[in-house]
């Protein structure tokens, strides 16, 4: 590959407009936790599919690198690279128009600059709901969170971002435009590139716009926080939650004893309506006109009391006391960063083994050392932030030289479980080598051959998801 | 390509028990419309995945074609050739266990030969709902079903075969088998291969077995007819039933007049609750424990009432009537057969555009000549399936030289909306010019790469989706 150099750069801008071409800030440069940085790029910040596709075209012919950049908000280091010659920054900030909102089609049009919380009020101005919620939301642009394949709290009910796009523009990595941006809820017309791009993390093509699926806004809503007996009655009570009340369950977070401690350390004006039990949850409903929340939660602690899974239980009066619960679940991380982890963990098991992680992990670390274990998580689809902090009157740098062992050992577990070690976050460069030890090989022989067919030169993302 | 001679076979001979070698039966070479004839094959029914392995790498190197086949009942000739050097007929049929039902879990794990109907009994029987349902049900394989991305009445609430589908095991065109089962609802490592695979209609693989997702069983279930003003009151009526109710609405089918008219004409016994209206719609609904199907439609019948929606209807008394409504909606395929179709289009536009599709096509169909149009079909998720019949007195032989003709201004109609030429079909053989004169160049020379890359030799139904 070759550097984006000077004559490079003059050779687009006699294709380009002057607002294409930005000043290289820091901030491209780095990413949340501060693990990557990038060296230097040329930082360009088109308007139009069109100038990403001229872009591309150029970069594939000189076969310089091409980075894109969306809110920067990923936690894999896909955004950044330090590892290559001088690289094109391809920002997508100035492509953030939400295109089209079609109430009737239940779809929305948006460009892959768009931030990801613009999105969710223009669909709220529709009387619609796009569901995906996460932390980043305020920053992060929707195509990042697709070539992410970003996941939240409400993926229980809706499903991850891939599931709720319809269709797809992008620049493929020979400049070529894919136009799939379509509301067609069916449409089997050849293989499904959509579902190829999102995910990639844009080793195979640059999302510029996307069709996204819009869905009912629940008209009554309620929660509830439940002490559980154990973690496996929290998955008892998650299934008897949605035999009764079926996809209206839009939520279920399992809190452990830990993640309260760290409250009330550090945070203690956070409520804590049960005080501190070892296990809870907090229980989410959104249901249709003629449904009532808080009895059908009310109903359901009654029969999860009957099969011995809960011992204690409080569910949301109004609203505010809704906010209330929701405020306590989302201070956690906050607490978590206020504490320090040596190590954080974004995995996945299936559902029915959660149990039986949570009972072995413990042991596996205290092998490495004396830490505190924060585990809570998305236990609805078997996604537990497990997370690993120093004992009290210590700090994370006391453990640095353990981290890595500490990782390893999570993850090692997690994949003898069948699991993932990235639940949500992606691969980015971070875990490449993860990717190489617990992929399946026929996977990544397949994974290697499209990313050849498609990319010949290498230049999309190198260096992501697949070691360049 | 090379024939499976007589060497080839003897050769497979060595590495596979007798038993995978079948008499090729006339059934292997036939499809349900009879538009397509298969002309000769070697017959093998491998028992287990490393069978499939071992066939596919043995063709593979013999760069001998493989046509994989699961129950027959593709309706776009994917599962047949005569064009081919004498191909492997690669039969899942041996393949049907139902390995694993987990309801903890909601996931269950199927091999691909797996009848779709016994995989939802063994999912009713776990207390789960597996909620795929097609007219073919009773013998199409879940193999086919996850390579055609069949899609169904249920596709508004649950969505395709490939929303239904959380992982794959499948044996790639060199003969390595993909380990992708999994019922992680959260995984982000690398490239979605599950998705490529599924619609890919065997050109890229062998999917050999899945791990589908289970849904919680509705407690109280309603439906209801009601005659609608005109199509786009149809749809306003879907919107406000999806605002009220939610997910609650299962299914939402569009009725013409046409076929109360071939219902009367043919099926005197099939009760019509509302005599004939102009337009009409069955709206099922599948609700939880505290919901009331029968108040919330008859509530939704006053709303829309008040909205000048609708102008009768009726609402499901109790299950056996229920059952009655679904007859009427399930007869009219078999009507249509009767009266017997010139031309029958598997076509979806986007929804808000449905309204416009029915006021325009008769014309176009009109300029060519006399015909009975009957418009039906799932309008939840945009699918019609717009069929043309001779006038009366006249019969489907009499316009035969006119079919392609209609088939051609109804898909190029369909094209101008944004619509789909294979809503729920697929491509099979019978589309691949549709898919070259309507897809889009950037993924056709996508998918061709990809093709290439995963498939050098081409041996993977070759001449399905692309030609070969």
């Amino acid at each position: 590959m070759q550097p984006a150099s000077g004559a490079f750069a003059d050779a687009l801008r006699a294709n380009l407009p002057d607002a294409t071409f930005r000043d290289l800030d820091a901030r491209y440069l780095e990413e949340p936790r501060g693990r990557w940085a990038g060296a230097d790029g040329l930082l360009l910040a088109p308007a139009t599919t069109d100038e990403v596709a001229t872009i591309v075209r150029a970069a594939a012919g000189a076969r310089v690198p091409v980075i894109p950049y969306g809110g920067g908000t990923g936690l894999v280091g896909g955004q950044v690279s330090a590892d290559l010659p001088r690289p094109v920054i391809l920002s997508l900030e100035r492509m953030a128009r939400i295109r089209d909102v079609d109430p009737t089609e239940n779809a929305m049009t948006v460009e892959a600059g768009a931030i990801l919380q613009t999105v969710q009020e223009a669909a709220t101005a529709a009387g619609r709901l796009f569901p995906l919620t996460i932390a980043a939301q305020g920053s992060a642009r929707i195509g990042g969170v697709l070539s992410t394949n970003a996941g939240g709290v409400n993926v229980l009910r809706y499903g991850n971002a891939r599931e709720l796009c319809l269709g797809v523009e992008a620049v493929l990595p020979d400049g070529s435009v894919l136009h799939g941006l379509s509301p067609l809820r069916k449409n089997n017309t050849g293989y499904d590139l959509r579902h190829l791009l999102i995910g990639a993390e844009g080793t195979l093509g640059i999302i510029t716009a996307a069709t996204l699926k819009l869905l009912p806004r629940p008209v009554r809503t309620g929660a509830a926080i439940m002490a559980v007996r154990d973690p496996a009655a929290a998955i008892d009570l998650l299934n008897l939650a949605r035999d009764r009340i079926g996809e209206g369950v839009s939520a279920f977070e399992l809190i452990g004893r830990t993640g309260l401690d760290f409250l009330a350390e550090t945070m203690p004006d956070v409520r804590l309506p049960l005080g501190r039990p070892v296990w809870s949850v907090l229980i989410d409903l959104g249901l249709g006109a003629s449904g009532d929340p808080a009895q059908a939660l009310e109903d359901l602690f009654a029969a999860a009391l009957d099969r011995d899974l809960v011992c204690d239980g409080t569910v949301a009066q109004s609203d505010a006391q809704r906010q209330d619960f929701w405020h306590l679940r989302e201070s956690i991380p906050a607490a978590n960063r206020k504490i320090g982890s040596v190590s954080s963990h974004d995995i996945s098991v299936p559902i029915a083994a959660i149990p039986r992680f949570i009972a072995k992990a413990p042991a596996v670390i205290a092998a490495i050392g004396d830490f505190r274990i924060n585990c809570f998580g998305h236990v609805g689809d078997g996604n537990l932030h497990y997370n690993v902090f120093p004992a009290p009157g210590r700090s994370r740098d006391d453990h640095e030289h353990q981290r890595d062992a500490i990782k390893t050992a999570v993850h090692d577990l997690v994949h003898a479980f069948g699991g993932s070690v990235s639940a949500e976050h992606g691969i980015g460069r971070l875990k490449v080598g993860d990717l190489e030890r617990y992929g399946d090989p026929a996977k990544l022989a397949a994974m290697r051959a499209i990313k050849a067919a498609l990319d010949p030169a290498g230049i999309m993302n190198p260096g992501a998801v697949l070691r360049g």
